[in-house]
């Protein structure tokens, strides 16, 4: 029988990270969910996180309270409005206003604080520099910055003792090739939800940011999103 | 008239971080605090630290919530004994338990946030790499990493907008250097706490690498620590 290493996945309960989360498993890996409840609008995004740590029968899932709200400056956690469009077309490369300040540092520093007590080297974060919002913290090089720091920030790191090392299995996917790995996984993308600002009945918007990406992702896997199953589009 | 320019500076309560927030006034800034009520065994840090901002008259004060005792794995934040010697000679370079895991990373990475709203291009930081108690993520290279990282997390360090600068003045100073800057700014020792387990009473324990670094920085300026005023020793 073989152990299984721990690893720390960052866990929103969206489609990226269920992919990850999956993927860290099919790896071999341990899963120690983290899902943070940061001023977010829409805490059924926890729920759906805590539904997916179920499913996948994960080692653990912890849900964090960090309020980023308090800061401000961002829609997602804020009163301002999220932009809407009609195609994945239209979206542009300029940072948007769903960009939460810092969010990626201050979730990658929390999932470092876990791992380095569960004594674990690795973390998995779904960040995806293709087929995304334009935010500066899923970049490659932010990354690798990340990685850099967190080998000098530890006791493990300084001692040499361990190597950390921050995964992105997502990082060069499109999000066709995303769903297309999920699905050889078995992951159920019918109950994960990405939407920025869904319906009061949750129900994803179809236009922002996430859905159209998800929407087109799925469609060029000849697929309907199973998420939109029983609503109209 | 000049307008100041925001900084975020950390704030303990405790000396270096007192000493701190006073020369980022005296260059100039105007200073936004940011104390972290962390899970730490004892709460008057904070008081301290609100004492402090409303003494130095700081633009602003938030205290943050961010339960790193969630995590375990420090003296800090458990009932773990800390460690007491007879003096300061004694304090050995080996990271100690009260060593608190990612604590600089993630107390850094809230800043970065806060920062980033409020359009500061400036974090101070207490860290110091001499008369310190060992922690990894008091390093030059440690905070060089950081700085590195938050321009590339950030919206303005991609846009080339604002340069991010993580400002540590205490980097290179003995303690004994630290409390000669400190009281040519006025800092009022007196009412800063630095003890990691002090009595019932809240006074200085007067034995762990906190309180011992202290009491020599201040015997080696022909003082007695004023924090002790009143006590036996």
């Amino acid at each position: 029988m073989t152990i299984s290493k721990p690893a720390v996945v960052l866990l929103s309960g969206g489609l990226d990270s269920t992919t990850v989360a999956a993927i860290a498993q099919a790896e071999g890996f341990e899963v120690h969910a983290i899902s943070f409840h940061y001023g977010q609008r829409h805490l059924f995004e926890l729920d759906r996180a805590r539904q997916t740590a179920q499913r996948l029968q994960l080692a653990e899932h912890i849900v964090f309270d960090v309020d980023l709200a308090r800061f401000g400056g961002s829609a997602l956690t804020s009163d301002l409005a999220v932009p809407k469009h009609e195609s994945a077309d239209e979206i542009g490369t300029a940072i948007p206003i769903t960009y939460v300040p810092a969010r990626n540092t201050v979730f990658l520093s929390l999932a470092l604080a876990y791992a380095e007590t569960l004594a674990a080297s690795d973390i998995f974060i779904g960040v995806n520099a293709l087929d995304y919002s334009g935010y500066p913290d899923c970049r490659p090089e932010y990354i690798a910055a990340f990685e850099t720091l967190a080998n000098l920030a530890t006791q493990a790191g300084v001692e040499g003792t361990m190597r950390l090392k921050i995964h992105t299995p997502l990082i060069a996917l499109t999000k066709a090739q995303i769903i297309a790995r999920g699905l050889e996984l078995g992951v159920d993308y019918s109950q994960t939800i990405s939407c920025y600002d869904p319906r009061p009945n949750m129900a994803p918007c179809q236009h922002c940011d996430a859905c159209l990406l998800r929407i087109r992702g799925f469609e060029q896997n000849g697929l309907r999103d199973p998420s939109l199953t029983g609503l109209s589009i």
